[in-house]
């Protein structure tokens, strides 16, 4: 049933409006600036004209969609930090007071926070219940979920990405939470792409090394295991990833089929783009990059989708941060081609 | 006269203070986050506290100061556009039309206009006059100024800094506008390095590969005749620099000498930053980079001071537009310091 939904879904995702990518090109080499000079700032605006039809895109209201869920692999100790972490960060959220709570705040943008499967009982009203259970299973040991039960959280993700559009938001960023997660989220870049693990795993939040060692060793583990299909993305997300991932996949599906840009945030957001791209590649036209971090995996995965971050900041903390420290970026971009002058409005009379 | 009031300026560029800087750093790992997950955001809260000896920087006025000035090597056919574009182009700073002037209304930012040595006679009374004569002469033929007009650039520079902080401004960004002036920049670039010029040089705002390898004989021209002195940077800006790069130098040592720190734009703003650099190492503490442009050059002059960029836009027009995108991931990282909360406010038992 979820999985028909999804598949529905997934088919009514399109390409991009080439006639306003065309005619946001000529608005910007009519501005009073060397042809190409603003660089990936036209890229961007010429995107934007592409997913929205429109030459002047309005980026005002936008949201980053949290996806907070626990994942079973923690009792092999991948991870820095206890289990109880995911719960307490999730409504600190909500509190204004965690790391992201601040910059959306100076970014004038909003928090949509969800619980898809964190291990405790959410008594929340500011905590949209979307749980599908209290955490996935140990991935080490048997599959993370059930194959339907990835579909519902796929599914989960698209329709909060289909509700943010529909309450107004234009510009949406993917964030997450989850003790565990770059765990599940190196699996899911191995299983899908074939690539060593040890390539594809980084140091998390701060794993020493030893810890880190071992972490390679459960995913490693995880995937002979589990056996998850290359060719399957849903059963991919079963296996070894978590609802979370699960979760922000369908956000992006949700965002293209509402012809509405997803800027993706780390590690974990970005392996949740590739399931996605791997879902439909036609998604990736309605994703912006919008930082590259220290998991070595994640240059990889940004890479594979052939898509260019925009800061360099070394963060590894997750949340939504460097989605939400790149929304400035692409509303520059907007003020550009909205406010710019043209070389007639400006008097320069020779091209610059 | 300007040589010894230089100087003197210099003498007076100090360390950064250490004790702020430690307790800037007790709290960044206070806070709810693994310690050091928001990478570059937590070194830039560590050096303000540094410039300003404060743990809670105030970064809520700020302004990017735009040396405009005209290059004699023009003559010489090295640049894409027509000269009369530097004077055109300044005034529409002052009427919010250029792509700098958009931004900065974007982000809060005053533009603070300097002519420097336009080659026109500027009746605009938002254009502050410290105008040392119309254009520089043209390198390829002798020096671009004398030894003293060189300090008098500098001098121009330090005290519009010096004024920007008695106006309350407590951030600045270092802007240009000058046709001919990446060319002026590779020629500094090489004389302080001894770098070859085709490493140094680009294609600036869009030359055409034969107009690009003639620009590489321009500079190769101009350093053999004027034989640059490394161990004097004046001497070089004299030899074959600009009123504008000359000036700019002027702005990072005044931002230093008012213990205020001054972000980088691009190619010229960063070969600007390297004079400093030469004339007083430590007027490097006071620097922030924001982006790396196209222009090869960039990136050899961030590495030598060991300064890291923050956004990745190939943007290569100039004017301060970097430095203004930089301005938010600064204040985000103000507001991290200041806002976020402590693991004691947020009830976390356990650091993560």
């Amino acid at each position: 049933m979820s999985t028909e939904m999804v598949k529905k879904y997934l088919s009514q995702i399109t390409q991009l409006d080439t006639e306003a990518m065309t005619k946001a090109q000529a608005r910007l080499d009519s501005l009073t600036k060397p042809p190409g000079s603003l660089g990936k700032l036209e890229d961007i605006a010429v995107r934007l004209a592409g997913i929205s039809g429109k030459v002047f895109f309005d980026a005002s209201k936008r949201c980053v969609i949290i996806m907070s869920s626990d994942n079973g692999v923690v009792e092999e100790g991948t991870a820095s930090a206890p289990q109880s972490v995911t719960f307490v960060q999730t409504e600190n959220f909500t509190r204004g007071l965690a790391g992201v709570s601040v910059i959306a705040k100076q970014f004038n943008t909003d928090l949509i926070v969800v619980d898809m499967g964190i291990n405790a009982d959410i008594s929340n009203p500011l905590i949209i219940n979307k749980k599908i259970r209290k955490s996935t299973w140990n991935i080490a040991k048997r599959e993370a979920m059930t194959y339907n039960e990835a579909a519902q959280a796929i599914l989960a993700g698209i329709e909060a990405a289909v509700d943010a559009v529909k309450n107004g938001y234009k510009l949406i960023g993917a964030g997450e939470m989850g003790i565990g997660n770059t765990t599940t989220s190196a699996a899911v870049l191995c299983a899908l792409t074939g690539m060593p693990v040890e390539l594809a795993t980084g140091k998390g939040a701060g794993l020493k090394e030893e810890a880190y060692r071992h972490k390679i060793e459960v995913i490693r583990t995880a995937l002979e295991n589990n056996k998850p299909n290359a060719s399957d993305p849903v059963d991919v997300l079963a296996k070894v990833g978590g609802f979370d991932i699960a979760a922000l996949a369908g956000v992006f599906i949700g965002g293209a089929f509402m012809r509405t840009p997803v800027v993706i945030d780390g590690f974990i957001s970005t392996a949740a783009a590739l399931v996605a791209y791997k879902l439909k590649p036609e998604s990736k036209f309605y994703m912006f990059a919008s930082h590259l971090s220290q998991e070595p995996g994640h240059k990889i995965m940004l890479e594979l989708m052939n898509l260019n971050p925009i800061l360099y900041l070394d963060l590894r903390l997750g949340e939504g941060t460097g989605a939400v420290l790149a929304f400035h970026v692409i509303e520059a971009a907007v003020k550009i081609i909205h406010q710019m002058a043209t070389f007639e409005q400006a008097g320069v009379g020779e091209r610059i």
